[in-house]
């Protein structure tokens, strides 16, 4: 497709389950000639020394992107803008920074007023990942078959989206260019609504007085255990995104409500017809994201 | 635990995925000398006989019952009271008839009148599946480490209800005996009311002008997949549990609602404290399901 050219120093800075596994990847397909680390809690540095996906690390931003022509950031939304205002001296010329989040918009907000003139600044977001977190998470083959998406502004430089497009289809994603508005909405649905309802579930059955937790965890095999994988997923990232894409995920949220309220009338009056035609329907869309090869 | 006596012919009324399962571990372990299967079309019949399952087939569930010392209904909710009511005239004497249905109440209205004195009936419920459906769906490891709940009425023969405890413990899982009613109750919230909200999820996000079908399908990996995974089960059979369990249902999706309405409001009012305090008591749920091993 087109030939990757490995970058010198790669910063991660952030070093949870995408950050560690970006440095397994990068090892594995060679995507950096050096890996350089940055976690403010110096178990999470010595972690990631011992486990090997970094060659160095620090907790200060601007020590870690010293030379380095790649910077990602890989930290919850919430601490971008700090962490870009701290780094921003040190930055490399031409270096290309970017970033794992799961919102766009609020990166951009965030980020960009901190990108010196002469660095190329390309938001992306790896639509990839476990409900396990922190540096022991990471493994190689995360990002193999997902989709990353960059949402570079209008006026970024092109050649630094080819270079970070290759980056990513070297550690085996497919790349795909989108606006970072239309990409917060398509999240909202695909992601963000997921999640949100998934935490929400887990909390109504842990509050019920009629049915034990006991009684919860030794039934979820029935559809309940899915929700709590997910809803086992970082607390502080997924409180961010929540902070970061409100009016997309309250839009989505009020049409599921909405539905969800359609639902429940159906249910009450016996509507069978109703009730199968839905679930007709739905069973369609699940051959769709079969076909997708993103079941 | 207990010794396991085989049975002489075991009639499963009903060859979907529960019904094949049931076959292929029945063989495994010969928990039935002789295996009669009951389906209403051929194509099904033909099939699992072809896949071997079980010795013979009819469409006739009073043929199938004949000379059976277990009676196993493996059919939606809704068909239930007519199968009971064809097969009342052939059942054997002291044969003990069950099903695996994911309500017992509706189960005990719809068959127990048609159980002659001297029959067994014993309801009870599998905690086990797949999305997928159909004869070609069964295997036999389905039960293994799951529960299988009973729900006797009360004054139910306790050596059929030994004799049945014994059939799924050699199936591999784990019973419990249980008040019809509180499994009514425990299923909604496990089971139930996941499936609704992953239906209505799906097809909340089926329905988007701004969001296209491709794009929820390419990006699924986000979270949105295991929903769909979940609402590609059977369409009858889940429109028979939701008209079978209309209350209990009712109620559960009244406190989700509920529950999801004062979270959208900690959303649009920025209340992160509040967000992050839910998501991490939800992180503790999911480690219980792990610990009791239904993860």
């Amino acid at each position: 497709m087109d030939d990757f050219r490995p970058f010198e120093r790669m910063a991660l800075i952030g070093l949870g389950l995408i950050g560690s596994s970006l440095g397994w990847v990068a090892r594995r397909e060679t995507l950096a000639k050096e890996i350089v680390g940055c976690a403010r809690t110096e178990a999470t540095r010595e972690k990631a020394l011992e486990l090997g996906f970094i060659d160095r690390a620090s907790p200060d931003p601007a020590a870690c992107v010293e030379g380095a022509d790649l910077v990602i950031l890989c930290v919850p939304l919430g601490v971008n803008a700090a962490i870009a205002a701290a780094m921003k001296g040190a930055l490399a010329a031409a270096a290309i920074v970017t970033d794992v989040g799961s919102v766009k918009k609020a990166v951009i907000r965030d980020v960009a007023p901190h990108i010196p003139e002469g660095v190329h600044f390309v938001p992306g977001h790896p639509v990839a990942g476990t409900e396990h977190s922190g540096p022991e998470a990471g493994f190689a083959e995360l990002f193999e078959g997902r989709w990353c998406i960059l949402t570079p502004p209008p006026g970024t430089d092109e050649d630094a989206v080819k270079r970070l497009s290759a980056f990513w289809r070297a550690a085996g994603s497919t790349v795909e260019i989108m606006e970072a508005e239309h990409h917060d909405l398509v999240l909202a649905i695909t992601s963000h609504l997921p999640h949100l309802i998934a935490y929400n579930i887990v909390g109504t059955a842990a509050d019920l007085e009629e049915v034990t937790r006991q009684e919860v965890f030794k039934y979820a095999a029935g559809g309940f255990r899915d929700f709590t994988r997910i809803a086992a997923s970082d607390p502080v990232m997924w409180r961010d995104i929540f902070m970061n894409n409100r009016e997309a995920v309250l839009e989505m949220l009020g049409r599921f409500i909405e539905d969800l309220t359609a639902l429940q009338r159906t249910i009450r009056w016996d509507d069978a017809e109703a009730l199968e035609a839905l679930f007709r329907r739905t069973r369609e869309i699940r051959r769709g994201v079969v076909e997708a090869r993103q079941a």
